[in-house]
């Protein structure tokens, strides 16, 4: 089984915190490739930067899917993960919908632990798009300034576990979501040391991801996932326009 | 890996449709154990008789989980699940969320497909419970007296694609989820012949266990879904009372 | 007229404070028949022990409801009454639809104050079932052990009242919602004393079956709060299985 | 006891349908006083017709309620039903609200049969104020022309009937809600010939006002229902501005 | 253009204070008429206040409107709005849902920023009754007593402003809303020094209204906001009499 | 006042329908630049071409904001709206949140009628996004191909009259929303036509950008429609990376 990841981000970095988590997360058998964005920011935390984000991972989507068993979305907030899941003939995950998804079995409601103050937002309004507002307790968030995004976990290692903590212990929390792919691995070495299940979204991903390959639901031909009806595209990449099929003139 | 499948109701041909599908959809050297309800009825399509099958399950579960890594609830509606992730110290999955997990993973919206009109309604809470009202589509039931419990898939194999085709064509259901026990292993035969994805609660529970003990998100011991605070009890069967932690006088 | 009350739990201290809260809130002419739970805990605060509560409450609620014309589960939480509300000729209470249905005639949104940190997130997922969260101002408890089951409404008399000072003065709360069995009585005892209406679910639960039963809106014999199809069961204590009908074999 | 029953309408005819009904459901020793509207429409089925229903609800509130125990809004929609809960040193009920609380004791939920298709959007606009949207299954309305406001029970008796039995079949509802005062009676007349049980909006106010007074929730003297603070005020009838406490210049 | 301004109470000197802001925020050509409600309260913060304010706009409106191309109702909450919709040929705005509209443009959340304690729990109805509680922030208000209803933006200045930066700050607001008619102007006088866009509700109505009177999108001929149907009527002002039509007798 | 209307798609076609709609509807003294994007598709009808062209749209209003007042993204579906809304200086409207701010002036529920089945499913996630499900009455769509772009709203005329239609007597619409930029300009071709007040997405966004233009509420500098914050950036067209800051390396 092979699995494409896509860092919708710049930074080296963090693919690989996310290659890492990804390798120890994934069964034997399956073989992960990683591709950074080409173009984008260092990490998403706004609307604008996911706007971003999303056109550099359909790009890379567009590209790399061929010889894939999935496609992975390794950016919280999964920018361009719905509009992939129309035109990719495989199954696409999301870091926050396969985070959210693991959190769901795992208790009623949870709180999702961000490493900038300014993501929050965001982060609340991808929740509600996934229909689960009901069940978020919380967002708590670093609220001082990260020196590198790839060391975000080691630098900010105790001010993570009380934002945890205060979620369990004043918002109700009843399982904790670690947000961002800056935090891949973070779960992994929190196991065991906090007072609710701990979940990660690169994982979570792979997992879920492995699952779908192997239960093969199957591809939407009707209804709004569906690829696109053809109509008339004009000034697109062309692994972009070949997933629009043929190319006509408008 | 060692899984324990419980099946709430005392039907041993719907027990032998978990069993099967369950085996087909587990990983290499994941090992099933399954259980019949000792007590109950033969399929649950109203409250009343989830009340009953949520005490047979816990009962079960109180008796055969030693030994094994997670647990799984095998009746769609999940009866008894909330509280047996609370005492069980592994994780326990119901076949609704779990269905719904993966069903989320694979469109917006979904539509449930369901064996009887009566248990229309009470899917309709269970969803309600699960806080995902807002992503259903449709609940679509047969409307014909079900002649034995452990055919209704053969018997009336054609009215329930038409169900599936009509939530698609109709009601906007860009997922397929297939409930109850009875339906177990359908999913699999339909792949490819329905126009959107399609989900089965015991393959979906199955998988989501695996990943759960793969991934050790870790047992509650804060929070709601910690073991229930010690206190006095009563005339509990054994297996139920040591779940409750040491017995004591009321 | 004659009430069944059923404790879910095996407390006598606490039947003794239902009863006497039932019997000051009946009218003329009604009587009131007390049962205890023949197994279960000391009070219920968790999804686990409310299982077993709803399943003890069946038993006696299927012994003993002939010759009475209402039936009342008396534990905060309602285990096991949407069930009971299926099988049972006559109307079925809970004391949180109950208190529920009093504080919504009284203002707009209510705060719920309870025994202990845990039950909170239990009594929240009640609210949501009933689909009155977005009526739900807060929900505050007690912080400290309950030195005894049957005293809690003395032992903490002044916590309690702080709490409800501070659900009004802080959360916005219209109403008061005193919540548990083993606040039976409290509403009464505070009376005049508190800055907006508070409601008790043992009187709210007398006085609207009372209601039911002079009204006599009807029992359902369509829809799925009628008796559950009849289908094969097994290993039934006698009167629950009369509850399903003539006895058949699976 | 005293109840002042309040019909905001001017149809002395409708009056006297809900004098009858609200004597039948009373209980012995309860008075009812009536009062019709001194001005207004013969029957509200729109949001301005309520305005001016709610303000004629007032005056006659202001001017008769001394003496009495409790106050009903005795129509659908309960105009100026949550104003006069500020103001008023009694408890005070509406015929939705209180319909709706009874209906929420019986079934999870409920449909509303309506006397004319226009009246259906206000009455929809009412149950999401009474944040119980979630629990309405559908209002099915008449289409046709009404002959007379006090005859429309015994004129369209039957397409009543089809509407409610519609309801049960084709939308899910397990409670039937005769609404509007109009139907005042109705339902006691249907009572065993309905597949669900079905309440009243007087009979269920009436009750629920007995309970009221026998509970003594209190009346709120801080948070939103607290008589409103003074303030100047100028140029109201003399019974309203007593309302508001002793009169000031503006 | 002509524009009908209503102020629903009495206080000249919020209407002085609406009418300034409202003519700084017309285009040029429009012209606007000031009225103030011939009875009622000084300013409303309560339900019961709102009822008398929306008959005494009803009877303004009714009064004036003839010869205007909008109506605007200028108290926050929107008294008799929704009624003055459906019997006026012409468009009806209200203060909140004018500035809730705009706010809507500017962010995804808001906050409400207001003038007495009281006023909130009414404001958060209105807030709900639009639709919109998902896009609410916070509601914040003054805390200590007003000296005089139409100074109050400049003798509580600082302290409006602290509101406005805490719910930035604490509560998530994207745009700031400075709530009810005495806070005409205050926006234009905080322009630039807030840290998000901030809206006023008389600008907002009035460059709604002027929107409405150039697009013309039509008034209602079906439909729930569609005149009245024709029935009786009795004892009404002439003028709201003529709204319902031609008087017939009861 | 300048308004930069920006038109996500290729279609120069229908460039021109939104720039006569845009000219009619602005107020006198408003000029109006066009841009189409560079690259996309002939007409938006899912998410991924959606995000495509919030892309395209970012481009295009990077490289030419300046010097405008405010910018709208004519693409009903508003994609990159929000995005924009953080990094431009300026007012940022889309068709689809304005059309809906109007409509909810308006009455209380909508309907939307567009020109394409599978386009439905998307708006309706939009009007979620909007937090406006709730006063959403349906959503109705033309069901045959479509021979041009430029011509829908002649060729399909009478179809989309009775779509209208049934959406006020089928679905209780209040007010109609013509959705589609393909449809600039048919609610002013039927008005004074329809029972119902018909709303346009182009002369609706345009109207309230000079409405928020004239107001100046301020552009966010805190909170998370501020600029997001500078971090490394790499690969972006110079215009998108000027809206990000000062270029640092990665």
């Amino acid at each position: 089984m092979r699995l494409l990841i896509i860092n919708p981000n710049i930074s080296d970095s963090v693919t690989a915190l996310i290659e890492a988590e990804a390798k120890l997360s994934a069964s034997p058998g399956t073989e992960i490739t990683m591709h950074t964005a080409a173009f984008g920011v260092a990490y998403i935390e706004t609307r604008f930067e996911a706007l971003i984000g999303a056109y550099a991972t359909a790009q890379l989507a567009a590209e790399h899917h061929t010889s894939h068993d999935a496609v992975i979305v390794a950016a919280f907030g999964d920018p361009g993960l719905a509009g992939l899941r129309e035109v990719l003939p495989v199954p696409v995950l999301g870091m926050t919908e396969s985070a959210l998804a693991t959190a769901c079995l795992l208790g009623h409601r949870f709180s999702i632990i961000a490493i900038s103050q300014r993501i929050q937002a965001w982060y609340r309004e991808v929740v509600e798009a996934n229909g689960l507002i009901g069940r978020l307790a919380s967002i708590r968030a670093l609220d001082r300034p990260l020196a590198g995004i790839g060391s975000v976990q080691t630098d900010h290692a105790e001010a993570l576990r009380t934002l945890c903590e205060r979620a369990v212990q004043e918002d109700g929390a009843e399982v904790i979501v670690l947000a961002g792919a800056p935090l891949a691995g973070l779960a992994r070495a929190m196991r065991g040391t906090l007072p609710v299940p701990v979940v990660d979204g690169v994982s979570s991903a792979v997992r879920h991801a492995e699952s779908l390959v192997a239960l093969q639901p199957g591809k939407a031909i009707a209804g709004s996932f569906a690829p696109p009806p053809q109509k008339p595209n004009r000034g697109l990449p062309d692994a972009l326009a070949a997933l629009l099929g043929p190319r006509t003139s408008g």
